[in-house]
């Protein structure tokens, strides 16, 4: 006698199951699945509900209470016997042109098993279901609905340049900076997946349909939830919880000081991903959570693609330039040792100058100052005038 | 038979002499001043020059090449005999009205004991001289001479609330952010002090001049280099490790990559004051410097006054406000437990919702739920509506 209406031993249908039952990030029931596969532990729960009275949880953990906690997974699964329809869903999904991964499955993203019994059961997939080998090069981009025309240019340019050096770009399919990023991904011609907080039928938000959809056409879009889940704010910040694990760095372009994307940063921080910041104007509300993530130090300052491909990528081929020794920035007196740099800026602007009076006012004996007048002469920043010198035309005074 | 024409066993005229013969921070100088005190290291310069040859250094030290050392010490600061003339400089600094400090005065700023041998000999001050007591309670903000109106503005406004707070303003007296920074010290009504890299008499630029000549009026212009000394460029690298010792707390509000103000800000680090950076758009290069010092985790992110009053201030009393639990931002839904949350969010938009609906969308038993509804009910989030529930009207659903 069983109150489930399907096959419990196959392992795909019994994985949809839990995923029907529970919400995400439901602790318990990862516990009971990890320890005995999702056919099994929806026997026991069968057996439990079915009047079969188990007085013993079915498998020991060290968590304390877990008596307590296995029975108020019971209740809460218990509410949902009624709409529990493995078959139902896969249906809906077939009708999609979906793909239902499981734990499984190789094409299974690597980076949720960091989420140990909070990860989810099944993935629910539109669009091209190989995420394993993408998202072992890719980084979310993700920050506020109520974003800023900066950030939205910041946010696409960065999706665009990430893009060109050969990374995915997960975010939320949000307004805002979610939006600008998958946007931005897409205009350079490249991949980008959108985490959900619904089911595969229900798309959130409704004024970014199109844009969604051709995600799934392009890219990918996930959902962790059934067919027929609405997105209600637990299921967002459950999803944010994804965003961080499927990626190796989660860069926050644009929060204020209550958005969302702070969750996702710092469930980013625990899973040991690489978080980085985008800094904004100090006037504006709309960085105010980057700041605060920079003063916590949870994150990284970043401020362009090279730095973020530094913080997602392999160490070394991503290093970011060393901006400080940059050919498009160098000076004509650059190398110099401290005493030839004196003896230059003891140079008159126009005048010419002589040999005892550059003596004294640079400080430094004879010999250091011939030494420096030839490395000058050399360098093209002074030239003989009489018995005197002075600077060549081209250079300016400090 | 003496090469100067002055009492060397003045310790007043010897420190001035000294502060003639040396450019700033030669550390060989002032190991010898350090160990013998002004006038006996003179004597010894005296004897050496004037043909007594010392074959021994005067004072052991540990430092390598140290005979060595001092053999260049001597050869530069020869170059300057002529020009010694303690009298005359006083004579300049009393005609201009300002003061003479030594080291032993007790107007002397205690933070520069910390550059060690490298500290000035004296200071030449215009305007208030009584300089430790105000500079115990002081921030330096420093930045670009080629500063955006945004990084003038958040410098004039930085300025102005931390003088409101109590706050002396320190800063180079420089184009840009320098001078933002002095003028919201000044129409704060209050306390600036501009440390200069040439001489009292050579104040620079000529385009702040009557800025400057007003904060030497109301607060104190200070320079290391004696009268008619130019402001060159090592003297400005020396003066940014002065701007550094002599307040807690360093920040840069605007600043390129090669700008001088990261100078003051590694200095700063280095002598360990705090050290903050203002972040900015990273569409400009205005403040590429300042991301990078907070890439390095040189600089602590600052965005305000109070902020930067927790960098410089006394632990405790000048903690910055936590933002996330302000009274000015709070939630109808603060401090809900995340059952209650669930059931909230499982309310549709509009329409109403019965217990076994609620049960079954939020994933929560009986109990769960009735409590739930009792505490929204409670705190006006939901209204019954005959035997089902819905949301009040003044609460937006996410």
């Amino acid at each position: 006698m069983t109150v489930f209406g399907f096959d419990l031993d196959n392992p795909l249908l019994a994985a949809v199951a839990w995923c029907q039952l529970t919400e995400p990030s439901d602790a318990v029931a990862g516990t009971l699945i990890a320890h005995l596969g999702p056919s099994e532990a929806l026997h026991w729960l069968d057996d439990t509900i079915g009047g079969t009275l188990i007085t013993n949880p079915p498998i020991e953990t060290s968590a304390p209470r877990w008596g307590q906690a296995l029975a108020g997974g019971i209740a809460r699964w218990s509410t949902r016997l009624a709409v529990c329809d493995p078959s139902r869903d896969l249906e809906i999904l077939r009708r999609l042109g979906g793909t239902l991964l499981t734990p499984t499955d190789p094409r299974w993203p690597r980076g949720l098993s960091d989420l140990e019994v909070c990860a989810p059961h099944v993935l629910w997939v539109l669009g091209n279901p190989d995420l394993s080998a993408r998202l072992a090069r890719s980084v979310s981009l993700v920050g506020a609905r109520a974003a800023t025309a900066y950030g939205e240019h910041v946010a696409t340019n960065l999706a665009g340049s990430l893009r060109d050096r050969g990374f995915a770009i997960v975010s939320g399919g949000a307004y805002g900076i979610d939006a600008a990023a998958h946007r931005g991904a897409l205009a350079a011609g490249g991949d980008t997946l959108a985490v959900m907080a619904g089911g595969v039928d229900r798309l959130y938000p409704a004024g970014n349909l199109s844009l969604i959809e051709r995600i799934a056409e392009v890219g990918t879009v996930i959902c962790e939830s059934p067919p027929g889940a609405s997105p209600m704010k637990q299921r967002f910040l459950s999803r944010n919880r994804l965003i961080a694990a499927l990626t190796p760095a989660t860069v926050v372009v644009e929060a204020a000081w209550r958005s969302g994307a702070l969750s996702t940063a710092r469930h980013a921080a625990n899973l040991m991903r690489a978080v980085g910041a985008v800094p904004g104007p100090v006037t504006s509300m709309a960085s105010g959570g980057c700041h605060q993530l920079l003063r916590d130090q949870v994150a990284v300052c970043v401020t362009d693609a090279a730095e973020i491909a530094e913080l997602a990528g392999s160490s070394g081929a991503d290093a970011a330039p060393d901006r400080s020794t940059s050919a498009t920035d160098t000076r004509a007196t650059d190398g110099l040792d401290p005493a030839t740099l004196a003896v230059l800026e003891a140079f008159p602007a126009r005048s010419a100058i002589d040999v005892d009076t550059l003596m004294r006012e640079a400080g430094r004996p004879l010999g250091e100052v011939l030494s420096a007048l030839g490395l000058l002469e050399l360098r093209g920043l002074i030239r003989p005038d009489g018995a005197s010198w002075r600077r060549a035309s081209t250079v300016q005074k400090q």
